[in-house]
């Protein structure tokens, strides 16, 4: 068991200082590769206390393979303060949302794709998987060196494609956020629907394995196209490696007590890819697809008092929240006057909500998981 | 039993849109006059709850006075979004605060204050208080026009002197405020000390009779002037106006349930000063000196897990919050090495804290009230 | 020649306070329909100038055609500050660009459009653009309407579709922006390249006709999708409606005197589409396709000294930029060594720099032309 | 002739990582002691360009004493952006304004303060001066470390009380500073009017030699209450010590070629305190006392049209900007309808604008001397 730390310098400012990222990397026995990072939404903090906790436990656990842990992997998002909160979600020069700009590196260099698949076509799995790992993180540094050469490389893109190349070497990625006021849920892909149970989330979105510039997209998509390029010589591949986004509670928190509940989603994780020589247990959860998980829009804006919090269940026609415009009282009518319901159109589960009671019209209400099943 | 209700248009933008405030008076038989505002800083919203809440609960009263109501009454900060929360508290502009630019109007108006004193000198109080009312208004309207004409009236002087005047006629002044992440207690000035615990608040700040800018002092202020200047001249006068600021728990929120509760503080103030013919109750309460009040500053940046909650009380030595420095993180040692604890110099009790864990040095963690007592 | 004007309410403030748009249509005799939007960038002012101009010019023409003028099209982002500057380019709650949410209609409504051609296949070219132009904003409005159904529309969407749908039935749009700190240019797409020179901008980029969210193209894809599904069912279709995006110098600028000058691009261009029976002029320009359009990031956080001004030709090898990082000053060395130059790679025209000389590792320094060339 | 340079620690960020400051000092032969700083205000850049130019001019002199260099004195500051631009003149998470929140520390000590003056009471001019130097910077190390104690320093603190202490030491302290949208000009006090010439500044406000917060005052501040306390004994002192704000023209702007020219006014101040044996030369300047030093806000919200520019001269009448409130606008009326014209009350000099065209009611439009006097 061995830890090693490196420094990276990740953006230097406009007075000269650097903001740099720290990895710290404990390798064990032989076995699988873990890459966990947090904070690349800035005011996304409690992942850094899960990273704690899960390097105390690490400290009692025999570890077969190794892993990588990424805390605050945005240092620029996390200390951008407007007022006391944290503008952490986008660049607040450029708008940017800090988890669509990944890239897919393999639509961009397809034909090497294709000239790699065919010349390991008949190799083992456990061969291919470790040349590939190498060619994924030489292919983004040829990338990165080209956009250097050209001065095109924006802060976004020194960030996603340093934490990418991070991940190349990696058979599971667990990329740590949480929601703005949010119950835990996890988003995994179709692919791995099946697996998604041993992180023992109680709330799982299953998004279409395609690409939409996140993290968790841009792990698992080199190994979809492998995947694919492969397919089209005529090699069937199973893939073992996972790519998840793991949402842990609600913004501008960090609980260490929280997050000696939340690391064991991660610690079975683990057990689940041999890091850990123990059996992984399973939990029943509430599963939603992508395409039926909704943001409800403000149609009005107003002051909002929220009927139901995250994690909460509701039935067709709950009041979710009611929004009152104040430019309408009138002191002789009712307050209910003054006042619009957001009625549940169909039964269904709270995400998130928005953080605050002040709202305009089309502002983010709720994130809900609709037409859930469990399993 | 009668209602009238005024636009004010108080700000227009750079499109030409006005926005504006809306005041709601009722009107019962004679009696007091009450300013009742809320949202000067734009994201202290319980306010407008509790403003609802009393106008719903005076459909079934008899009133003997008046009421003055202004929700939202600083528009522009309500709406103003800077990521999903409301940067509210400052002009984002110029960085004032919003509740410190009001005007000591009788520190500029002295000489005329003594006139007035020396013409009413042996008038009866109730006769003084009447033409110092109307005296105070007029005296805010001479003001607003000399700056008005010499183009030197800014938006923070057009709101603060507004207010100020539409409270002129008040016998009671109620500031709706809430802190940041905090919980309920009461601003008064140290000459109602005694009339403090008919608002029912919990937590009493006591604070010297002298001006800083904020609300309650602008409304307090002119009436001690009034005092002082008649003291000069050998008349004694006992004030039964008054002026607080009453904070509502934190901000971003508006919840109508709580409302129900927070209502009861009105309610029985409005039996103390005569407009309810039932008898005020009063409660024991926690009390602190102004100059006891003290605002905890981070030593140190670093993610922040506090220990403590807004309304609970500690002991001296106990640990009201870690800091947890993570470019020290060294896997290796335990976690508290990479953990500064901040610990209690004295026993105190904690009114507000900082709504996010993601602190800068020398941002503010909480604020507290030490050498407190019952009564 | 007829005025009208409307009024439709576009944002709801929290406060309830509605922020609207109005328009200003002009109605000549028979003719084509123009219509010219402005600041959908909320600080990008001149163009409301250019409006005002153009207005002006009206009243000594006869026109034969009408246009639709929105002066101030997106409110909220004209008026939100942030100090003293306008933080209008991203929806300061989302990041979204503003004008980059737009929808390519029939990409969701393509089997509509696919009955919509094989109906009217053997009609003429001018009862196929009449019946278009109501198809497609039926086609907006439904699709309005099922977002709204669904709580499903935002801010975003409330303000594009509204401006789309505005724009259904014109043969000319034009989208009146500003660069940062910048020269006057234009973009038009490769469709109507040769037409382009009757805006008399003296520097044209050349875009590709595919989309990517912005007005220019929401105003020409429609076409382009009819042309192609018409193309499909055997018919050619020369398109004869074009739309731009107009960019007048620099942010935060309203300048009546400049504006005399810049609507002479309008003019010429109303001229050319008929509107006014007057012979259109051209000039020669420079032009570069937009992938020859390139972004210059800065390699470095520090100072920086631009040497070069928008509108400026340079020649391979020139210093643009120089920029000082102060974290390395060592006084006893040449000032040379705390600087870092950035030489041009190739010849070009500086079009776009940033209007500030503080800058982060990765942020915008300059947007240029290359390989230009001049027709 | 020497060179040291500090580097101290001044705001630790939430990720751990320190923006520090660096100093540089060079020492000559015997002499008076300079401070001159940069960018307390973030996004006032042009005083980093005069360091840089004055240290290159430093190699070809030899200098009778020695000078402090503190170039980008606020890296937080300077590091903070909202969209490209800085917002550098307020705390963003406090509204502080960090010119604003000095402290006159001997209103705090005035009793050691005049114990020292009781006992220096008989000594000589160089004596006191040299005692009273360091006396000053021990009451302000002592204020810190009592701070520190009770947790009571917030990051305004910290930084403002580090550059007095650092200035503690200096017989001439300069603040480098920029306007917004500005001319060059200079902030002197009464005390020194006579020497202000010598900073070779077209224009010079007189400011009273009173507190109100900023760093010139600070620096001065001391001195002004040691002459006071020893007049209370007796002892009249003709100050040789001077303390002035010198603005270089316009924020965001870093121009190594302006700084040729800016750097003159240092160089002569230099001269003028014998660090650089040579004839310090004068000229004619135009100069306003602070009372007459006028801020005209924006009566109403609007596009503004700015018709004269800082540095300019005006008549009585003139136009200085004209606001356009579009939500006004009709078609059919002459453009003027919709406009406002600003026109001057009284003579004067604009010495700041708005850097934006888009004005909200209330911002402020511009800054003027009046009543102004050349000599």
């Amino acid at each position: 068991m061995k830890w090693k730390t490196e420094e990276i310098p990740i953006k230097q400012l406009a007075t000269g200082h650097n903001l740099s990222i720290k990895t710290h990397t404990i390798s064990g026995l032989d076995g699988p590769h873990i890459h966990i990072q947090a904070s690349v939404h800035g005011a996304e903090l409690q992942g850094n206390a899960v990273i704690l906790k899960l390097m105390e436990k690490l400290k009692e656990i025999e570890l077969h393979g190794s892993i990588t842990f990424v805390p605050l992997a945005n240092p620029w998002a996390t200390n951008n303060k407007h007022g006391t909160y944290t503008y952490g979600r986008y660049n607040p020069v450029t708008g940017d949302n800090w988890n669509r700009n990944y890239i897919d590196i393999f639509q961009i260099y397809n034909d090497e794709l294709k000239t790699f698949c065919s010349q390991l076509k008949n190799d083992s799995w456990a061969t291919i998987k470790k040349e590939f790992k190498s060619f994924l993180k030489s292919t983004i540094e040829k990338h990165m060196t080209e956009l250097e050469m050209q001065k095109k490389i924006s802060n976004n893109n020194k960030l996603n494609l340093f934490l990418q190349k991070l991940a190349a070497k990696a058979d599971g990625i667990l990329d740590l956020h949480t929601g703005p006021t949010a119950t835990r849920y996890l988003y995994a892909s179709d692919y791995a629907e099946e697996r998604a149970k041993y992180l023992l989330f109680k709330y799982v979105l299953i998004m279409p394995s395609v690409f939409a510039g996140a993290m968790d997209e841009a792990g698992f998509m080199p190994w979809i196209h492998l995947q694919n390029t492969f397919k089209e010589i005529g090699r069937d591949i199973d893939l073992d490696i996972e790519s998840y986004t793991l949402e842990f509670g609600s913004e501008e928190t960090f609980c260490m007590k929280s997050a000696t509940d939340d690391v064991e989603s991660i610690i079975n994780f683990l057990k689940f890819k041999g890091l850990i020589k123990e059996e992984p247990k399973t939990i029943i959860s509430h599963y939603s697809k992508l395409e039926n998980y909704q943001t409800i829009y403000s149609p009005a804006g107003g002051l909002v008092d929220y009927n139901i919090s995250p994690g909460d269940m509701y039935k067709k026609g709950d009041v979710l929240a009611s929004i009152y415009n104040l430019s309408t009282l009138d002191p002789e009518k009712p307050i209910e006057s003054t006042q619009e319901e957001i009625k549940a159109i169909q039964d269904g589960i709270v995400i998130n909500r928005c953080p605050s009671s002040s709202v305009h019209e089309g502002m983010e209400l709720f994130q809900i998981m609709r037409h859930t099943y469990t399993k």
